[in-house]
């Protein structure tokens, strides 16, 4: 199979660097082809704008989605735009791999959704949720938290995580059609001692390896 | 009053780009203190990294938190970062302004909360929610969508918008002590005439004559 693996973190030291790793790793070693976006390492730019054009239809009103419709017709997305857009249709698993920031990702893999879910290309014309573009692809979000497991609990501190990830869940996998696996999370990592992140990590590999098996969870609607 | 109003849209003719213009005309009108923080036409950075910083207290392994709390005892935030940071300290009521882009903020404001928003500078150490450092200060997101609004009740297509808000509202705004005031929502503006939007513009315009009179919506937990 083929798998995409969107990592946003910027310290190569981190947690969320070994589970990228890691799942390169062992998603290659069970022989699967595997390709990735470090979007820090690639310093991708995350801001959304007439730049992820190589001409625009029109150059003085600038409207996002005409321009993505005419870019999908015209074949006039930008370099960095075009290849990021090639993996996701060439993948049949993505997965993304991130720290929770502001119950969310961060601003680098949300401007990253922005540029290259471009409308005509990645959703339209009654092509969304279930008859999504990518209805036979899945998605897993990985990600790391800064507290706790219970503050992540229904009536914790912060609440529910996964109510927290249901506007990326719903809003922009389910939406491109994608069937979302549960997601991966490891609770405050940096409060781990060395031996529990690579209990972490094994349970990483443990699930990769089965992870074509794995049926997708029900996200619901709002 | 003091208010910062944050803009997040690429194009100067939009209707987000008109709400701005209307609130900073109103609001002045009005006497109070209108700051901006035009995200766009500042080249705003939304990538949150090393460059957050002047100087790194652990040069080796970027621990973002840590680096946070240690410019925060040195003032040493970038200045980029502590210029957005004062305009938030001094403003009694921000107003986001931005379009609705995946059921979230655009990337680059996604990344002007992960760099401005500091641990120990706006929160840690039990100053959080109730008890937030911004609990004197209220917030108000101002948003603009693609589809109509019938779509965005709970039932329809997309489902009901306040629950796509609340990790923005109860993760970014509350989370630091803001209270929330209801959000401002122009759906589908692209499709409405000269004449409709206008309306909105003067129904914006009445709301924020008023807008410090207006008591704060509940956001619940999770």
């Amino acid at each position: 199979m083929n798998i995409l693996i969107v990592l946003a973190h910027p310290e190569p030291q981190s947690m969320n660097a070994a589970m990228f790793t890691t799942a390169i790793e062992t998603l290659r070693a069970a022989g699967h082809e595997v390709k990735t976006s470090n979007l820090y390492a690639m310093r991708f730019n995350p801001v959304s704008d007439q730049g992820n054009f190589t001409k625009l239809q029109n150059t003085t009103f600038y409207k996002q989605q005409l321009e993505e419709l005419h870019a999908t017709a015209t074949g006039s997305f930008a370099a960095d735009i075009e290849s990021e857009q090639q993996k996701v249709e060439w993948c049949d698993l993505m997965i993304w791999q991130f720290p929770l920031w502001w119950f969310s990702v961060p601003g680098i893999l949300k401007g990253w959704v922005d540029r290259v879910f471009a409308m005509g290309r990645f959703y339209g014309e009654g092509r969304l949720y279930e008859q999504g573009v990518f209805k036979n692809k899945k998605a897993l979000l990985s990600l790391t938290t800064g507290g706790r497991e219970e503050a992540y609990l229904k009536g914790g501190l912060q609440g529910d995580i996964h109510n927290m990830l249901k506007p990326i869940h719903r809003g922009m996998l389910r939406f491109t059609g994608f069937h979302v696996l549960r997601p991966q999370i490891i609770y405050g990592p940096a409060r781990q001692s060395p031996a529990m992140r690579d209990r972490e990590l094994d349970q990483w590999r443990n699930r990769l390896v089965e992870v074509f098996n794995e049926a997708p969870v029900e996200i619901g609607t709002y």
